[in-house]
């Protein structure tokens, strides 16, 4: 059950002030669906699959709290129409669009909700050096209600992905979910060959940042190409091909996977430092 | 929590012999992940996506049940490998390949199961005229390990659709879940103008078996083509585009649909009648 009481008030007083202060907008109907879709009664969480790019956008929300407050993680240009559709059906107040990293297969919806649902804030790491209403860093929270993200900085795929895991605390979604980007695939990971990628970065990251988190974390990436929908911090750690070598190995593998150029990438990741589109106003977040 | 005793002796009494004795196949080692998916600590659940079809298998098991009995709704043949693999990782014994109905866009993996795992039992409705170890009928229930799904007829997409729906109680998953095949889509259903179809019995299946369930009870449907993974009862019934209307409306929305002849209908229903395959020993369940 769901009671963020005086805790509430210790967690808030961690998180950035940009993050607090932020203005909401509501988007669709407060329609009392008082549905839920994992593993708390008032925690709703959605999986949402964009086929081309076989990429997961994920959607939360606090329905306990009285505004509802959600956001999305890594949405598509392609699906957001039907992502603020959802919000709407459901009658939350979508906050937030966060991106784990400047992805280079598919344009980031950040962009393009801001447009339709300007009140949005748009999310990145710092470490990214692209443009966001808010530039996260490790240790920061994102409160939604009186659920959070909490960020850990875990590059290697690329100089500036950042994993966001649900909270700590016996308030907060059980098991936790660690929302990995490309650092941790299931029983793969992403390719370190450009953006500032390096596999001994990575290796780094994921042994420390991911595979530190109790067992039983969910483990939700950004992409999945045979159809697997999640996996966990101990499955990967007995099963993943790449990350459960030692980093000698792993590096070499990674080294040699002789994969091709990414045919969105000179597209989308100039596209993505700016939240999926040039931004008209120089300086302006987007 | 997870308390399956004197309850799960009375229910026991209850569900047919065939399903109760059944031998079940140990697949993988007995490897203790400890690992859940879902909305209870001993419940694991996957869902799981086949692409070219847009099909979603789905994988429950009882964790806490020395056995770890497992069984998979729905799979695909392209995809039998991927998922016998994660039921060896996750240290499963597979008991049941079950089948919501004989589909018509691609074949079903239960018989691949059972020439890879002879032990595993198939199962669809008695209703569909098809082949398998099982047939099942309304009413009846499926058990695995203290957890079990109950069989609900759902006819109208085609004449021997069925729904599993999780089953009702304390040490029941909560909320209810309801994988409805191709009887309720999210936003959608079914085409119904072969295999037996009718526009007014889906309309009644749905009305009468699906949405009299708890409107928090999720529905994991067969297919999505637009990357929903999961709705609710209360959701399709507020807006799904079809089932919401009234039957006339409904009969006349299904009746002009116009939809191209099935590219696979003429290879994957007789396949499907025998589990996948066509069976070379006469008389001989599949």
């Amino acid at each position: 059950m769901f009671k963020a009481l005086h805790h509430s008030i210790c967690w808030r007083a961690a998180i950035p002030s940009t993050l607090l202060h932020s203005k909401s907008f509501l988007l669709g109907s407060q329609m009392d669906l008082s549905t839920t879709s994992s593993h708390m009664s008032k925690f709703l969480f959605r999986q949402l699959f964009e086929k081309e790019s076989s990429t997961y956008t994920y959607l939360l929300a606090d329905v306990s709290h009285p505004d509802k407050p959600a956001l999305l993680i890594d949405p598509v240009d392609r699906t957001v129409d039907r992502d603020l559709s959802l919000v709407k059906d459901l009658g939350l107040k979508l906050i937030y669009a966060i991106n784990t990293h400047v992805h280079a297969d598919h344009i980031t919806g950040t962009g393009l909700i801001k447009t339709k649902a300007p009140a949005v804030k748009s999310i990145i790491s710092k470490a990214s050096n692209s443009k966001a209403d808010i530039l996260v860093q490790s240790g920061d929270k994102i409160y939604f209600g009186d659920l959070f993200l909490e960020v850990r900085a875990t590059p290697g795929h690329t100089v500036g992905c950042v994993t966001y895991v649900t909270g700590e605390g016996p308030e907060q979604p059980q098991p936790r979910m660690a929302f990995t980007g490309d650092a941790v695939l299931i029983r793969g990971c992403g390719r370190t060959d450009f953006q500032g990628g390096s596999s001994e970065t990575l290796y780094k990251s994921v042994h420390s940042q991911i595979f530190t988190l109790p067992k039983d974390t969910l483990i939700y990436p950004a992409h999945d190409y045979r159809g697997f929908t999640v996996s966990t911090v101990g499955e990967e750690m007995l099963y993943n091909p790449r990350l459960t070598k030692d980093e000698e190995t792993f590096k070499n593998i990674m080294a040699n996977l002789n994969l091709a150029y990414p045919k969105m990438m000179d597209i989308a990741v100039p596209a993505n430092m700016v939240c999926g589109f040039q931004d008209p106003t120089p300086n302006k977040a987007c």
